[in-house]
Protein backbone atom coordinates (compact mmCIF):
# COMPACT_ATOMS: atom_id res chain seq x y z
CA UNK A 1 0.00 0.00 0.00
CA UNK A 2 1.93 2.80 -1.21
CA UNK A 3 3.07 5.80 1.43
CA UNK A 4 3.30 9.32 1.18
CA UNK A 5 6.25 11.31 1.96
CA UNK A 6 6.53 14.82 2.52
CA UNK A 7 10.02 16.92 2.94
CA UNK A 8 13.03 17.72 1.25
CA UNK A 9 14.85 17.64 -1.34
CA UNK A 10 18.35 18.67 -1.41
CA UNK A 11 22.12 18.72 -3.07
CA UNK A 12 24.51 18.24 -0.76
CA UNK A 13 28.22 18.98 -0.63
CA UNK A 14 29.28 16.10 2.19
CA UNK A 15 32.82 15.94 3.50
CA UNK A 16 33.90 12.87 5.59
CA UNK A 17 37.06 11.21 6.84
CA UNK A 18 36.45 8.82 3.91
CA UNK A 19 35.89 11.51 1.16
CA UNK A 20 33.50 14.46 -0.53
CA UNK A 21 30.98 14.24 -2.37
CA UNK A 22 29.78 17.02 -4.14
CA UNK A 23 26.24 18.13 -5.40
CA UNK A 24 25.24 14.34 -3.70
CA UNK A 25 21.01 14.13 -3.85
CA UNK A 26 19.83 13.90 -0.83
CA UNK A 27 16.88 15.59 1.30
CA UNK A 28 14.62 13.52 4.07
CA UNK A 29 12.26 12.85 1.12
CA UNK A 30 14.23 11.24 -1.18
CA UNK A 31 16.58 9.43 1.78
CA UNK A 32 13.26 8.03 2.62
CA UNK A 33 11.72 7.16 -0.28
CA UNK A 34 15.11 5.12 -1.24
CA UNK A 35 14.63 3.22 1.57
CA UNK A 36 10.48 2.63 1.93
CA UNK A 37 10.57 1.66 -1.77
CA UNK A 38 11.96 -1.82 -0.92
CA UNK A 39 8.07 -2.40 0.04
CA UNK A 40 5.80 -0.06 -1.25
CA UNK A 41 5.07 2.59 -3.81
CA UNK A 42 6.25 5.61 -2.22
CA UNK A 43 4.87 9.10 -3.55
CA UNK A 44 6.87 12.22 -2.70
CA UNK A 45 5.65 15.62 -2.41
CA UNK A 46 8.73 18.17 -2.53
CA UNK A 47 10.34 21.31 -4.59
CA UNK A 48 13.12 21.39 -6.47
CA UNK A 49 15.04 24.25 -8.38
CA UNK A 50 15.58 24.39 -12.19
CA UNK A 51 19.38 23.24 -11.59
CA UNK A 52 18.17 20.10 -10.38
CA UNK A 53 19.02 16.96 -13.04
CA UNK A 54 15.83 14.57 -13.06
CA UNK A 55 17.65 12.69 -14.92
CA UNK A 56 19.40 11.16 -11.65
CA UNK A 57 15.64 10.73 -10.31
CA UNK A 58 15.83 7.34 -12.49
CA UNK A 59 16.47 4.87 -9.66
CA UNK A 60 14.15 6.01 -8.28
CA UNK A 61 11.00 5.98 -10.74
CA UNK A 62 12.50 2.52 -11.57
CA UNK A 63 11.82 1.36 -7.50
CA UNK A 64 8.04 2.91 -7.83
CA UNK A 65 8.54 6.38 -6.28
CA UNK A 66 6.61 8.79 -8.05
CA UNK A 67 7.60 12.30 -8.47
CA UNK A 68 4.84 13.37 -10.11
CA UNK A 69 4.01 15.63 -6.64
CA UNK A 70 6.99 17.30 -6.68
CA UNK A 71 7.32 21.04 -8.24
CA UNK A 72 9.88 22.37 -10.08
CA UNK A 73 9.97 25.97 -9.19
CA UNK A 74 12.38 29.05 -10.25
CA UNK A 75 15.86 29.27 -8.71
CA UNK A 76 17.93 26.87 -7.25
CA UNK A 77 17.71 23.78 -5.29
CA UNK A 78 18.05 23.46 -1.01
CA UNK A 79 21.53 23.23 -0.70
CA UNK A 80 23.68 21.72 2.52
CA UNK A 81 26.98 21.36 3.06
CA UNK A 82 28.44 19.39 6.05
CA UNK A 83 31.78 18.34 7.22
CA UNK A 84 32.04 15.26 9.35
CA UNK A 85 34.66 14.62 12.20
CA UNK A 86 36.68 11.56 12.16
CA UNK A 87 34.04 10.66 14.85
CA UNK A 88 31.17 10.85 12.49
CA UNK A 89 28.69 11.26 15.07
CA UNK A 90 29.82 14.67 15.53
CA UNK A 91 29.26 17.34 12.28
CA UNK A 92 29.96 20.83 11.23
CA UNK A 93 27.35 22.85 9.12
CA UNK A 94 29.54 24.61 6.58
CA UNK A 95 26.23 26.31 4.85
CA UNK A 96 22.53 25.89 4.77
CA UNK A 97 20.98 27.33 1.49
CA UNK A 98 17.12 27.00 1.72
CA UNK A 99 16.68 28.32 -1.86
CA UNK A 100 13.14 27.10 -3.25
CA UNK A 101 12.81 25.33 0.13
CA UNK A 102 12.46 28.61 1.76
CA UNK A 103 8.85 29.19 0.51
CA UNK A 104 7.70 25.13 0.37
CA UNK A 105 3.88 25.04 1.01
CA UNK A 106 3.38 21.87 0.37
CA UNK A 107 0.32 21.00 -1.79
CA UNK A 108 -1.08 16.90 -1.87
CA UNK A 109 -2.17 16.38 -5.48
CA UNK A 110 -5.60 14.76 -5.23
CA UNK A 111 -4.42 11.09 -5.99
CA UNK A 112 -2.22 11.21 -2.89
CA UNK A 113 -4.95 12.26 -0.70
CA UNK A 114 -6.06 8.72 0.36
CA UNK A 115 -2.46 6.95 0.76
CA UNK A 116 -3.12 5.22 3.89
CA UNK A 117 0.31 5.80 5.12
CA UNK A 118 1.89 8.85 5.35
CA UNK A 119 5.76 10.32 6.61
CA UNK A 120 5.95 13.74 7.71
CA UNK A 121 9.40 14.55 7.38
CA UNK A 122 11.46 17.18 9.31
CA UNK A 123 10.05 20.85 7.76
CA UNK A 124 7.96 23.58 9.77
CA UNK A 125 5.00 21.87 12.35
CA UNK A 126 2.82 24.28 10.85
CA UNK A 127 3.44 23.28 7.40
CA UNK A 128 3.20 19.12 8.57
CA UNK A 129 -0.17 20.24 10.12
CA UNK A 130 -1.18 21.35 7.25
CA UNK A 131 -0.54 18.66 5.19
CA UNK A 132 -2.04 16.08 7.81
CA UNK A 133 -5.39 18.12 7.58
CA UNK A 134 -5.56 17.94 3.69
CA UNK A 135 -5.37 13.76 4.14
CA UNK A 136 -8.08 11.62 4.06
CA UNK A 137 -8.00 9.27 6.75
CA UNK A 138 -4.10 7.49 7.01
CA UNK A 139 -4.04 4.17 8.46
CA UNK A 140 -0.91 5.21 10.18
CA UNK A 141 0.81 8.64 10.20
CA UNK A 142 4.41 9.44 11.63
CA UNK A 143 6.15 12.82 12.56
CA UNK A 144 9.81 13.50 12.47
CA UNK A 145 11.31 16.85 13.60
CA UNK A 146 14.43 18.27 14.78
CA UNK A 147 15.58 20.96 17.48
CA UNK A 148 15.65 23.94 15.36
CA UNK A 149 11.95 23.46 15.50
CA UNK A 150 11.52 22.06 18.94
CA UNK A 151 13.06 25.39 20.19
CA UNK A 152 11.08 27.70 17.89
CA UNK A 153 7.55 26.08 17.54
CA UNK A 154 7.09 23.87 20.45
CA UNK A 155 3.35 24.45 20.77
CA UNK A 156 2.69 23.29 16.90
CA UNK A 157 4.71 20.24 18.16
CA UNK A 158 3.09 19.44 21.19
CA UNK A 159 -0.81 19.90 19.45
CA UNK A 160 0.74 17.41 16.34
CA UNK A 161 1.83 15.35 18.57
CA UNK A 162 -1.67 14.83 19.78
CA UNK A 163 -2.70 14.30 16.01
CA UNK A 164 -0.04 11.56 14.82
CA UNK A 165 0.29 8.28 15.44
CA UNK A 166 3.84 7.62 15.47
CA UNK A 167 6.59 10.41 16.01
CA UNK A 168 10.81 9.14 15.45
CA UNK A 169 13.33 11.93 17.41
CA UNK A 170 16.78 10.83 18.71
CA UNK A 171 17.40 11.29 22.36
CA UNK A 172 18.39 14.86 22.29
CA UNK A 173 15.37 15.79 20.60
CA UNK A 174 13.48 13.64 23.07
CA UNK A 175 14.95 15.43 26.41
CA UNK A 176 14.56 19.05 24.32
CA UNK A 177 10.84 18.61 23.44
CA UNK A 178 9.52 16.95 26.80
CA UNK A 179 12.51 18.69 29.15
CA UNK A 180 12.92 15.34 30.69
CA UNK A 181 16.18 13.59 30.86
CA UNK A 182 15.31 10.06 31.02
CA UNK A 183 14.24 8.42 27.89
CA UNK A 184 11.62 5.99 29.85
CA UNK A 185 9.49 8.60 31.48
CA UNK A 186 9.80 11.24 28.36
CA UNK A 187 8.39 8.91 26.47
CA UNK A 188 5.68 8.26 28.28
CA UNK A 189 4.68 12.12 28.30
CA UNK A 190 3.99 11.42 24.70
CA UNK A 191 2.65 8.38 25.12
CA UNK A 192 0.11 10.48 27.31
CA UNK A 193 -0.49 12.99 24.38
CA UNK A 194 -2.54 9.91 22.63
CA UNK A 195 0.60 9.21 20.44
CA UNK A 196 0.49 5.19 19.73
CA UNK A 197 4.48 4.43 19.49
CA UNK A 198 7.27 6.83 19.60
CA UNK A 199 10.42 5.41 17.88
CA UNK A 200 13.53 6.93 19.97
CA UNK A 201 16.88 6.96 17.23
CA UNK A 202 20.28 6.53 19.34
CA UNK A 203 22.77 7.13 16.59
CA UNK A 204 25.24 3.94 16.53
CA UNK A 205 23.59 2.85 19.99
CA UNK A 206 20.68 1.65 18.39
CA UNK A 207 16.82 2.78 18.78
CA UNK A 208 13.88 2.50 20.63
CA UNK A 209 10.25 1.47 20.62
CA UNK A 210 8.09 2.61 23.50
CA UNK A 211 4.63 2.11 23.30
CA UNK A 212 1.43 0.44 25.54
CA UNK A 213 2.88 -2.72 24.80
CA UNK A 214 6.30 -2.05 26.93
CA UNK A 215 9.65 -1.40 25.48
CA UNK A 216 11.52 -3.02 22.57
CA UNK A 217 15.31 -2.10 21.76
CA UNK A 218 17.56 -3.06 19.10
CA UNK A 219 21.33 -1.97 18.85
CA UNK A 220 22.52 -0.61 15.41
CA UNK A 221 23.83 -2.86 12.89
CA UNK A 222 27.68 -2.81 13.43
CA UNK A 223 29.41 -1.11 10.82
CA UNK A 224 33.00 -0.84 10.23
CA UNK A 225 33.56 1.62 8.00
CA UNK A 226 30.83 5.10 7.71
CA UNK A 227 31.41 6.20 5.23
CA UNK A 228 28.39 8.85 4.78
CA UNK A 229 25.84 9.26 7.86
CA UNK A 230 24.20 11.53 5.72
CA UNK A 231 20.44 10.43 5.33
CA UNK A 232 20.45 7.99 8.48
CA UNK A 233 17.84 8.98 9.93
CA UNK A 234 14.68 9.60 6.96
CA UNK A 235 16.32 6.10 5.93
CA UNK A 236 15.28 4.70 9.16
CA UNK A 237 12.59 6.01 8.91
CA UNK A 238 11.72 4.90 5.39
CA UNK A 239 12.45 0.91 6.89
CA UNK A 240 10.61 1.57 9.61
CA UNK A 241 6.98 2.81 7.86
CA UNK A 242 8.02 0.79 4.49
CA UNK A 243 7.70 -2.41 6.52
CA UNK A 244 4.95 -1.60 8.06
CA UNK A 245 2.93 -0.65 5.21
CA UNK A 246 3.56 -4.39 4.06
CA UNK A 247 1.88 -5.72 7.23
CA UNK A 248 -1.36 -6.91 7.54
CA UNK A 249 -1.64 -5.60 10.91
CA UNK A 250 0.11 -2.64 13.02
CA UNK A 251 1.00 -4.39 16.48
CA UNK A 252 3.68 -4.23 18.73
CA UNK A 253 5.37 -6.91 16.78
CA UNK A 254 5.27 -6.00 13.28
CA UNK A 255 6.46 -2.44 15.09
CA UNK A 256 9.00 -4.28 16.58
CA UNK A 257 10.05 -5.68 13.59
CA UNK A 258 10.34 -2.47 11.48
CA UNK A 259 11.99 -0.75 13.98
CA UNK A 260 14.93 -3.76 12.85
CA UNK A 261 14.43 -2.73 9.40
CA UNK A 262 14.75 1.14 10.07
CA UNK A 263 18.10 0.12 11.27
CA UNK A 264 19.24 -2.23 8.79
CA UNK A 265 18.33 -0.16 5.58
CA UNK A 266 20.07 2.89 7.72
CA UNK A 267 23.14 0.71 7.98
CA UNK A 268 23.60 0.20 4.28
CA UNK A 269 22.92 3.93 3.57
CA UNK A 270 25.62 4.98 5.97
CA UNK A 271 28.36 2.57 3.66
CA UNK A 272 28.24 5.25 0.77
CA UNK A 273 27.78 8.83 -0.30
CA UNK A 274 23.59 9.63 -1.01
CA UNK A 275 21.59 6.66 -1.04
CA UNK A 276 24.12 5.23 -3.21
CA UNK A 277 24.58 2.00 -1.85
CA UNK A 278 20.84 1.77 -1.48
CA UNK A 279 20.98 1.28 -5.37
CA UNK A 280 22.94 -1.86 -5.56
CA UNK A 281 20.97 -4.19 -2.85
CA UNK A 282 18.00 -5.82 -2.30
CA UNK A 283 15.22 -6.92 -0.31
CA UNK A 284 17.06 -10.06 0.71
CA UNK A 285 19.97 -8.55 1.52
CA UNK A 286 17.94 -6.80 4.16
CA UNK A 287 16.53 -9.79 5.25
CA UNK A 288 20.19 -10.89 5.65
CA UNK A 289 21.21 -8.25 8.18
CA UNK A 290 17.93 -8.55 10.24
CA UNK A 291 18.58 -12.18 10.54
CA UNK A 292 22.65 -11.07 11.91
CA UNK A 293 20.35 -8.58 14.37
CA UNK A 294 19.08 -11.62 15.14
CA UNK A 295 21.82 -13.33 16.32
CA UNK A 296 23.87 -10.48 17.67
CA UNK A 297 21.31 -10.14 20.61
CA UNK A 298 20.05 -13.17 21.02
CA UNK A 299 20.86 -15.28 24.44
CA UNK B 1 34.16 -21.57 42.81
CA UNK B 2 35.47 -18.38 43.95
CA UNK B 3 36.67 -15.57 42.31
CA UNK B 4 39.68 -12.85 43.70
CA UNK B 5 39.16 -9.06 43.32
CA UNK B 6 42.14 -6.79 43.83
CA UNK B 7 40.93 -3.56 44.36
CA UNK B 8 39.75 -0.31 46.10
CA UNK B 9 38.10 0.15 48.69
CA UNK B 10 36.76 3.48 49.50
CA UNK B 11 34.57 6.47 51.31
CA UNK B 12 32.60 8.60 49.18
CA UNK B 13 30.90 11.73 49.18
CA UNK B 14 28.62 11.54 46.32
CA UNK B 15 25.62 14.48 45.69
CA UNK B 16 23.03 13.19 42.80
CA UNK B 17 19.74 14.74 41.78
CA UNK B 18 18.23 12.63 44.10
CA UNK B 19 20.18 13.57 47.47
CA UNK B 20 23.40 13.43 49.32
CA UNK B 21 25.61 9.99 50.64
CA UNK B 22 28.19 10.84 52.80
CA UNK B 23 30.87 8.28 53.84
CA UNK B 24 29.08 6.36 51.14
CA UNK B 25 30.69 2.69 51.11
CA UNK B 26 32.52 2.04 47.93
CA UNK B 27 35.81 1.20 45.78
CA UNK B 28 35.76 -0.86 43.35
CA UNK B 29 36.51 -3.88 45.30
CA UNK B 30 33.38 -3.76 47.54
CA UNK B 31 31.27 -2.90 44.46
CA UNK B 32 32.44 -5.91 42.35
CA UNK B 33 31.99 -8.56 45.82
CA UNK B 34 28.84 -6.69 46.47
CA UNK B 35 27.36 -8.20 42.92
CA UNK B 36 29.50 -11.04 42.08
CA UNK B 37 28.41 -12.81 45.66
CA UNK B 38 24.91 -13.29 44.07
CA UNK B 39 26.44 -16.21 42.54
CA UNK B 40 30.12 -17.25 44.44
CA UNK B 41 32.36 -16.62 47.44
CA UNK B 42 34.18 -13.61 46.63
CA UNK B 43 37.73 -13.25 48.46
CA UNK B 44 39.00 -8.92 48.50
CA UNK B 45 42.39 -7.73 48.46
CA UNK B 46 42.37 -4.19 49.51
CA UNK B 47 43.27 -1.35 52.10
CA UNK B 48 41.48 0.37 54.07
CA UNK B 49 42.39 3.20 57.12
CA UNK B 50 41.66 3.37 60.79
CA UNK B 51 38.83 5.86 60.05
CA UNK B 52 36.95 3.00 58.37
CA UNK B 53 34.11 1.07 60.25
CA UNK B 54 34.72 -2.70 60.20
CA UNK B 55 30.94 -3.19 61.16
CA UNK B 56 29.42 -1.75 57.71
CA UNK B 57 30.85 -4.93 55.98
CA UNK B 58 28.89 -7.28 58.01
CA UNK B 59 25.98 -7.63 55.41
CA UNK B 60 29.05 -8.72 52.67
CA UNK B 61 30.45 -11.22 54.95
CA UNK B 62 27.16 -12.95 55.28
CA UNK B 63 27.27 -13.25 51.73
CA UNK B 64 30.55 -15.43 51.40
CA UNK B 65 32.56 -12.02 50.65
CA UNK B 66 36.44 -12.97 52.43
CA UNK B 67 37.99 -9.48 53.52
CA UNK B 68 40.73 -11.40 55.48
CA UNK B 69 43.06 -10.29 52.22
CA UNK B 70 42.31 -6.84 53.26
CA UNK B 71 44.76 -4.87 55.55
CA UNK B 72 43.76 -2.13 57.64
CA UNK B 73 46.93 0.67 57.40
CA UNK B 74 47.81 3.86 59.18
CA UNK B 75 46.28 6.43 57.85
CA UNK B 76 42.62 7.35 56.26
CA UNK B 77 40.92 5.06 53.64
CA UNK B 78 40.82 5.95 50.07
CA UNK B 79 38.38 9.00 49.80
CA UNK B 80 36.25 10.33 46.85
CA UNK B 81 33.67 13.18 46.14
CA UNK B 82 31.52 13.71 43.05
CA UNK B 83 28.78 15.41 41.39
CA UNK B 84 26.57 14.00 39.24
CA UNK B 85 24.62 16.55 36.96
CA UNK B 86 21.07 15.99 36.31
CA UNK B 87 21.78 14.21 33.06
CA UNK B 88 23.82 11.73 35.49
CA UNK B 89 25.97 10.75 32.61
CA UNK B 90 28.23 13.26 33.41
CA UNK B 91 29.98 13.89 37.33
CA UNK B 92 32.42 16.27 38.49
CA UNK B 93 34.96 14.73 40.71
CA UNK B 94 34.94 17.51 43.79
CA UNK B 95 37.89 15.61 45.07
CA UNK B 96 40.24 12.55 45.30
CA UNK B 97 42.08 11.48 48.30
CA UNK B 98 44.36 8.01 47.62
CA UNK B 99 45.16 8.26 51.46
CA UNK B 100 46.65 5.00 52.55
CA UNK B 101 45.43 3.49 48.86
CA UNK B 102 48.54 5.62 47.58
CA UNK B 103 51.17 3.25 48.94
CA UNK B 104 48.74 -0.20 48.11
CA UNK B 105 50.69 -2.47 46.96
CA UNK B 106 49.08 -5.82 46.88
CA UNK B 107 49.90 -9.43 48.25
CA UNK B 108 47.50 -12.02 47.39
CA UNK B 109 47.45 -14.30 50.74
CA UNK B 110 48.64 -17.58 49.88
CA UNK B 111 44.98 -19.29 50.34
CA UNK B 112 43.74 -17.08 47.41
CA UNK B 113 45.96 -18.03 44.79
CA UNK B 114 44.66 -20.86 43.48
CA UNK B 115 41.20 -19.18 43.03
CA UNK B 116 39.69 -19.72 39.72
CA UNK B 117 38.17 -17.04 39.17
CA UNK B 118 40.11 -13.33 39.10
CA UNK B 119 39.17 -9.15 38.43
CA UNK B 120 41.65 -7.11 38.83
CA UNK B 121 39.87 -4.06 39.18
CA UNK B 122 41.00 -0.51 38.21
CA UNK B 123 44.50 -0.06 39.77
CA UNK B 124 47.98 0.71 38.42
CA UNK B 125 48.54 -1.75 35.68
CA UNK B 126 52.26 -2.36 36.90
CA UNK B 127 50.43 -3.64 39.84
CA UNK B 128 47.58 -5.90 38.38
CA UNK B 129 50.68 -7.47 36.71
CA UNK B 130 52.35 -8.13 39.85
CA UNK B 131 49.35 -9.65 40.79
CA UNK B 132 48.70 -11.76 38.23
CA UNK B 133 51.78 -13.23 38.80
CA UNK B 134 51.13 -14.17 41.83
CA UNK B 135 48.39 -16.36 40.67
CA UNK B 136 48.90 -20.32 40.26
CA UNK B 137 46.43 -20.56 37.21
CA UNK B 138 43.00 -18.80 37.15
CA UNK B 139 40.72 -20.13 34.86
CA UNK B 140 39.95 -17.08 34.00
CA UNK B 141 41.06 -13.38 34.33
CA UNK B 142 39.31 -10.44 33.66
CA UNK B 143 40.41 -6.79 33.27
CA UNK B 144 39.04 -3.54 33.99
CA UNK B 145 41.00 -0.07 33.87
CA UNK B 146 40.59 3.87 33.54
CA UNK B 147 41.41 6.44 30.95
CA UNK B 148 44.11 7.72 33.57
CA UNK B 149 46.25 4.68 32.99
CA UNK B 150 45.58 4.64 29.41
CA UNK B 151 46.95 8.14 29.38
CA UNK B 152 49.87 7.60 31.38
CA UNK B 153 51.10 3.35 31.20
CA UNK B 154 49.56 2.43 27.93
CA UNK B 155 52.87 -0.06 27.36
CA UNK B 156 52.13 -1.56 30.63
CA UNK B 157 48.26 -2.45 29.72
CA UNK B 158 48.97 -3.47 26.67
CA UNK B 159 51.29 -6.00 27.92
CA UNK B 160 48.67 -6.97 30.44
CA UNK B 161 46.32 -7.38 27.59
CA UNK B 162 48.44 -10.48 26.27
CA UNK B 163 47.96 -12.18 29.48
CA UNK B 164 44.59 -12.19 30.54
CA UNK B 165 41.26 -13.25 29.21
CA UNK B 166 38.81 -10.76 29.51
CA UNK B 167 39.19 -6.77 29.48
CA UNK B 168 36.26 -4.63 30.49
CA UNK B 169 36.22 -1.68 29.38
CA UNK B 170 33.75 1.51 28.45
CA UNK B 171 33.41 2.81 24.44
CA UNK B 172 35.59 6.16 25.24
CA UNK B 173 38.42 3.77 26.56
CA UNK B 174 38.65 1.59 23.76
CA UNK B 175 39.32 4.38 21.48
CA UNK B 176 41.79 5.86 23.34
CA UNK B 177 43.60 2.46 23.77
CA UNK B 178 43.55 1.49 20.43
CA UNK B 179 43.16 5.07 18.70
CA UNK B 180 40.49 3.77 16.25
CA UNK B 181 37.41 5.22 16.49
CA UNK B 182 35.01 2.32 15.33
CA UNK B 183 34.02 -0.16 18.02
CA UNK B 184 34.37 -3.03 15.89
CA UNK B 185 37.78 -2.08 14.32
CA UNK B 186 39.00 -1.20 17.51
CA UNK B 187 37.90 -4.38 19.37
CA UNK B 188 39.15 -6.60 16.86
CA UNK B 189 42.97 -5.34 17.66
CA UNK B 190 42.43 -6.54 21.09
CA UNK B 191 41.56 -9.45 20.05
CA UNK B 192 44.38 -9.81 18.00
CA UNK B 193 46.23 -8.98 20.86
CA UNK B 194 45.08 -12.55 22.69
CA UNK B 195 41.86 -11.64 23.89
CA UNK B 196 39.75 -14.12 24.52
CA UNK B 197 36.62 -11.79 24.28
CA UNK B 198 35.82 -7.98 25.11
CA UNK B 199 33.12 -6.13 26.83
CA UNK B 200 32.43 -2.46 26.01
CA UNK B 201 30.17 -0.79 28.30
CA UNK B 202 28.04 1.69 27.07
CA UNK B 203 26.32 2.90 30.04
CA UNK B 204 22.55 3.99 29.68
CA UNK B 205 23.40 2.34 25.91
CA UNK B 206 23.99 -0.79 26.94
CA UNK B 207 27.01 -2.99 26.81
CA UNK B 208 28.76 -5.50 24.28
CA UNK B 209 30.72 -8.52 23.40
CA UNK B 210 33.00 -8.91 21.26
CA UNK B 211 34.44 -12.45 20.99
CA UNK B 212 35.69 -14.87 18.57
CA UNK B 213 32.30 -16.22 17.73
CA UNK B 214 31.22 -12.44 16.92
CA UNK B 215 29.44 -9.62 18.84
CA UNK B 216 26.53 -9.51 20.69
CA UNK B 217 24.97 -6.87 22.31
CA UNK B 218 22.49 -5.90 25.08
CA UNK B 219 20.33 -2.66 26.17
CA UNK B 220 20.97 -0.99 29.69
CA UNK B 221 17.49 -1.87 31.58
CA UNK B 222 15.66 0.43 31.74
CA UNK B 223 16.08 2.37 35.15
CA UNK B 224 13.20 5.50 35.45
CA UNK B 225 15.32 6.67 38.35
CA UNK B 226 18.87 6.73 38.81
CA UNK B 227 19.52 7.42 42.17
CA UNK B 228 23.56 7.21 41.97
CA UNK B 229 25.07 5.87 39.39
CA UNK B 230 28.79 5.13 41.13
CA UNK B 231 29.57 2.35 41.45
CA UNK B 232 27.50 0.55 38.28
CA UNK B 233 30.47 -0.45 36.24
CA UNK B 234 32.27 -2.69 38.65
CA UNK B 235 28.64 -4.17 39.63
CA UNK B 236 28.41 -4.71 36.21
CA UNK B 237 32.00 -6.55 36.40
CA UNK B 238 30.56 -8.84 39.77
CA UNK B 239 27.79 -9.78 38.07
CA UNK B 240 29.33 -11.10 34.67
CA UNK B 241 32.32 -12.93 36.19
CA UNK B 242 30.56 -14.05 38.93
CA UNK B 243 27.57 -15.66 36.54
CA UNK B 244 30.59 -17.00 34.71
CA UNK B 245 32.05 -18.59 38.00
CA UNK B 246 28.54 -20.35 38.12
CA UNK B 247 28.80 -22.25 34.54
CA UNK B 248 30.34 -25.39 33.88
CA UNK B 249 31.80 -24.11 30.51
CA UNK B 250 33.28 -20.60 29.33
CA UNK B 251 31.45 -20.29 26.00
CA UNK B 252 30.07 -17.68 23.92
CA UNK B 253 26.52 -18.26 25.44
CA UNK B 254 27.48 -18.25 28.67
CA UNK B 255 29.92 -14.51 27.95
CA UNK B 256 26.34 -13.56 26.38
CA UNK B 257 24.20 -14.27 29.71
CA UNK B 258 27.15 -13.14 31.83
CA UNK B 259 26.86 -9.74 30.07
CA UNK B 260 23.01 -9.65 30.90
CA UNK B 261 23.75 -10.34 34.55
CA UNK B 262 25.98 -7.85 34.80
CA UNK B 263 23.91 -5.62 33.03
CA UNK B 264 20.95 -6.22 35.19
CA UNK B 265 23.30 -6.18 38.46
CA UNK B 266 24.20 -2.87 37.45
CA UNK B 267 20.70 -1.43 36.83
CA UNK B 268 19.99 -2.74 40.66
CA UNK B 269 22.60 -1.10 42.02
CA UNK B 270 22.24 2.52 40.26
CA UNK B 271 18.80 2.26 41.96
CA UNK B 272 20.30 3.57 45.22
CA UNK B 273 23.09 4.97 47.07
CA UNK B 274 26.63 2.92 47.43
CA UNK B 275 25.71 -0.69 47.13
CA UNK B 276 22.02 -0.66 49.53
CA UNK B 277 19.75 -2.02 46.59
CA UNK B 278 22.14 -4.85 46.28
CA UNK B 279 21.18 -5.78 50.07
CA UNK B 280 17.61 -6.25 49.85
CA UNK B 281 17.38 -8.21 46.78
CA UNK B 282 17.91 -11.97 45.38
CA UNK B 283 19.29 -13.87 42.96
CA UNK B 284 15.51 -14.22 41.99
CA UNK B 285 15.43 -11.00 41.46
CA UNK B 286 17.94 -10.93 38.65
CA UNK B 287 16.42 -13.49 37.07
CA UNK B 288 13.09 -11.54 37.11
CA UNK B 289 14.90 -8.39 35.09
CA UNK B 290 17.11 -11.22 32.80
CA UNK B 291 13.39 -12.11 31.28
CA UNK B 292 12.33 -8.95 31.15
CA UNK B 293 15.19 -7.71 28.77
CA UNK B 294 14.49 -10.75 27.03
CA UNK B 295 11.52 -9.38 25.89
CA UNK B 296 12.65 -6.48 25.41
CA UNK B 297 15.09 -7.52 22.72
CA UNK B 298 13.20 -9.97 20.88
CA UNK B 299 11.59 -9.83 17.42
Amino acid sequence: MSILVVGSIALDDVETPYGKANDSIGGSALYFGAAASFFSPVNVVGVIGEDFNLDNLTFLKARNVDLSGTSVEKGKTFRWGGRYHLNVNKRDTLYTELNVFENFKPTIPDHYRNDPFIFLANIDPELQLDVLNQMDKPRLSVLDTMNFWINRKKDALMALVKKVDVMILNDEELFELTEVHNIYRAANILLNEGLRALVVKKGEHGALLVDNDGYFIVPAFPVEKVVDPTGAGDSFAGGFLGYLSSCDEINDQNLRKAIVYGTVVASFTVEDFSYNRLKNIQREDLDKRIERIRDMTTF
